[in-house]
C-alpha cells in the first residue's frame, strides 16, 4: 500500500486528528493511537450497539491502541522511544502542551531527525488567538465560512458537518504525506501545521477573489446561484430535485426536456443575462412543469437530456443511492466480538492498491503488549507497567 | 520542497483540479498546465484587475500554462512525450473521455510505468450515473450534504462554498502524493479516482455512524448542537458572537464570566442535560447578558475565562482580522504586468520547507515553448506548431 513502512504515533483525540490519522491507516499507514488511561472520549460518544460507538468504530479502523500515562516518568520514556522509532507524529492538543509534557521541537528532532511531526489545531500556533479553545463551531464562525451560507435575509449558517475538523485532517493528511515524501528523498524531517480556521478560510475560493479585487463581499444566495438561473431546488409531485443547467448550451437541453422549447428563443430568456433578470419568472416555468411529476421522472428525463440535476438526497436516502452503492461508499466491517460494524467507505479510489480496513477499530490498549514488545521491553517490565497503571 | 522533482501534467479546468494541482504546485510540483487553444475558461470569470482573472490567479499559481490542441495529431504526439516525462496526470473529464482522446489506461502505462494518473469527476467512473453531467451543486444535493445543513423546518441548504470541488481537490492531492510516493518506492504507477460525491459522502462522520447504527438520521439543528446547550448564535451590542461551551466545565467558566455565578449550581441548569432540557431558558438568560456589551467585549472577557467563542466574520471581516493575518492566509503575489495581486495564502504550514508562490499564474501558452524545448522537440519544429496552431 502506498503508506506501508510509514510508522505514525497519533497522539490526537476525537476528530480532526483521527479523521487524519485514519486516511493514513486506510492508505496503509502502521498508526499507533496512543491513549490516555481513560481512551479518547469518542469511545463513549454517539451511536452503536452492545456498547461499541460506530462513530468511534469508523474513526479509528485501521489502527492499533496503546494505552499510555504520559503523566508518568515511564509513560513519557516510552513515548521518547516510540519517537525514535516513527516516521511521523499527529497531534491535536492546544499549542505548547506536548512541549510541556517534554517533547519539544529541539527534543523531537534530536529523538529522530527525519521525523514528521504534524500538529492539528484551532487558530495556529502563532498570533494573538494561539491560546484561546477552539471547537469547530468557532473555527466555521471565525473563518467566514457560515457567513455565505443562506439567503442575503437568513442569519449566518453552519454546516451540519463538522467541516473545520474535517477539512483540517484533510489537509494534515496531505501534509503529512508530502512531508514523508520529502524526508525520505533527503533524511530531513519537520514541523507542519495545520489549524481549523486556516483550514476553512483557504475554502473561500473565488468569494475570497472577488473580495479581494473588488472590495466587496458578494451577496449570498442561498440555494440560487448568483449569475446562473435557473438553478436551485425545484419541488416536485412527491419532492425535490436540484437542478444546475449552467450555461445556455444546458438550458437548451432543458427547454427541450421540459416540453417548452420555445423558450430557448424566447428574448427573456434565450441567455443567462436574461434568464438571470428575470430569475422569478423563468424559475415559475421551469418549476411548474417540475412539479407536474416526480423526482424520480425527471432526473431520469432531464439526465437523459443531458441536463445536470438530481436528487436531494436525506443522509438515509444517500446510503440506499445505487450510486452510493455501486461506488462502495458503505462498508461492512466485521468488528470481532461485535459482529458487523457498517461505516463509511474510501473517497480514495487506487487501481493497484485500493484502501481498505485490514483492522477494526482497536479496545483500549489493545495492543500495549504488541507494540511495546516491538519497542523491545522485556515481558517483566510490560507487566510492571501494567501494574503500576502507566499502560 | 516535499514535492520537487515531481512533474505533474495537468488537464484539468476549472475548480476542482486545478485546485488541486495548485495544492501541489504550493508544495513544490512542477506543474505543467495544459491549456485547449482557448484556455481554461476560468481566465474569463470572477473578478479582477487590468484584464486578469483574480480567481484564476489564485488557482493557477505556481504552474507553467502549455497551450495544446489534443484534437489534432501533433497534439496527441506532443502530449504522449509529455506523459512519457512525467510522474503525475491530473484530468476531471466525464469518464471515458481522455480514453477517446487516445489515452486509455493501457497506454498511459505503456507511455510510462511509473506514471500515477488522476481522475476528478462527478459520481465516480463506475455505477449507474458515471455518465451524467456533474457540478459541484448536483453532488451537495446527492450526497446528503445539503440535507444536514440547516434548522428542522428550513429546507435543505447549499454551502454557499464549492465545498464538493474543494473537498474532491484536496482529496485528490492526497491520493496522487501517496501514489507518488509507493511509485517512488517500488516503481508502480496506478490511477487514483476521487469524486465529488464520494468526497462529501466521506464527511458525514458522526451524522452517518448514527444512521447506520440506529436506522435514524438525527434531527437536523441549525446551529444549536444537538447534545449541548447553550450553543450557537447570539445577537450582542454591536453584533453576532458564536459560543461553544461545550461541557459542564466550559459552563461554569462562562456562568462566572458573565457575572451568573448561581447558574452553576442551579439544578435546572448545573448539567448538560438539564441544559439541553432547558435550552430555549438558559439560551435566554445567556443572551440577556451577551445583548449588553459588543462582540469584542465578550470575545475577549470570554476567552479571557476559557470559553470557546469568537464573532461571526463575514468574509471582509476574515482578511482584516489579527489572527487570519498573522497566519499571513492573505498574500499579495508581484504578477509580472499586473502589479500586487491578493490572494488566499496556504493553511499547510511547514517548518523547513514552507509553501511559496515560486510563480505567478501564466499567461495562455506562456511557458509553451520553454516546456517544448525541454522535450528536446527542435525551434523549426515549435515554429511549425505555432503556425498550424497546435501550440
Amino acid at each position: 500500500m502506498p503508506l506501508s513502512g510509514v510508522r505514525v504515533l497519533d497522539l490526537t483525540r476525537v476528530l480532526s486528528g483521527p479523521f487524519c490519522t485514519a486516511l493514513l491507516g486506510d492508505l496503509g499507514a502502521d498508526v499507533i493511537k496512543v491513549e490516555a488511561p481513560e481512551g479518547d472520549s469518542v469511545r463513549g460518544q454517539g451511536a452503536g450497539r452492545d456498547g461499541l460507538s460506530w462513530y468511534f468504530a469508523q474513526f479509528n479502523r485501521n489502527k492499533r491502541s496503546l494505552r499510555l500515562d504520559l503523566r508518568t516518568p515511564a509513560g513519557k520514556a516510552i513515548l521518547a522511544r516510540l519517537i525514535a522509532r516513527s516516521d511521523v507524529l499527529v497531534e491535536n492538543f492546544r499549542p505548547g502542551v506536548l512541549a510541556r509534557l517534554g517533547f519539544d521541537d529541539d527534543r523531537l528532532q534530536a529523538l529522530q531527525p527525519r521525523l514528521v511531526t504534524c500538529a492539528i489545531n484551532g487558530f495556529g500556533s502563532t498570533g494573538p488567538y494561539r491560546d484561546r479553545p477552539a471547537f469547530d463551531f468557532i473555527a466555521q464562525a471565525i473563518s467566514g465560512f457560515m457567513s455565505v451560507n443562506g439567503g442575503p435575509d437568513d442569519p449566518p449558517l453552519r454546516s451540519g458537518l463538522p467541516i473545520g475538523d474535517l477539512v483540517a485532517g484533510l489537509y494534515a493528511a496531505l501534509s503529512i504525506t508530502a512531508a514523508v515524501l520529502h524526508a525520505r528523498a533527503t533524511g530531513q524531517g519537520q514541523r507542519a501545521e495545520v489549524s481549523l480556521t486556516n483550514g476553512l478560510v483557504s475554502l473561500l475560493a473565488y468569494i475570497a477573489t472577488n473580495t479581494f479585487a473588488t472590495g466587496m463581499t458578494p451577496p449570498r444566495s442561498g440555494n440560487d446561484h448568483p449569475i446562473a438561473a435557473p438553478y436551485g431546488l425545484f419541488p416536485t409531485r412527491d419532492g425535490q430535485i436540484a437542478l444546475a443547467p449552467a450555461d445556455d448550451a444546458f438550458f437548451r437541453r432543458l427547454a427541450d426536456a421540459l416540453g417548452e422549447p420555445g423558450l430557448k428563443t424566447d428574448p427573456l430568456y434565450a441567455t443567462q443575462p436574461a434568464r438571470v433578470a428575470n430569475r422569478a419568472r423563468i424559475n415559475a416555468i421551469v418549476g411548474g412543469r417540475l412539479a407536474g411529476n416526480t423526482t424520480a421522472h425527471w432526473v431520469e428525463t432531464l439526465n437523459a437530456a443531458g441536463v445536470p440535476c438530481g436528487p436531494v438526497n436525506s443522509v438515509a436516502d444517500v446510503f440506499t443511492d445505487p450510486q452510493i452503492r455501486a461506488q462502495q461508499m458503505v462498508i461492512d466491517v466485521d468488528h470481532p466480538g461485535y459482529g458487523m460494524v457498517r461505516m463509511l467507505g474510501f473517497p480514495i479510489k487506487l487501481s493497484e492498491t485500493p484502501c481498505r480496513v485490514r483492522r477494526s477499530a482497536p479496545r483500549l490498549g489493545e495492543h500495549s503488549d504488541e507494540v511495546l514488545a516491538e519497542l523491545d521491553y522485556s515481558e517483566a517490565e510490560r507487566a510492571a507497567w501494567r501494574r503500576d497503571g502507566v499502560i
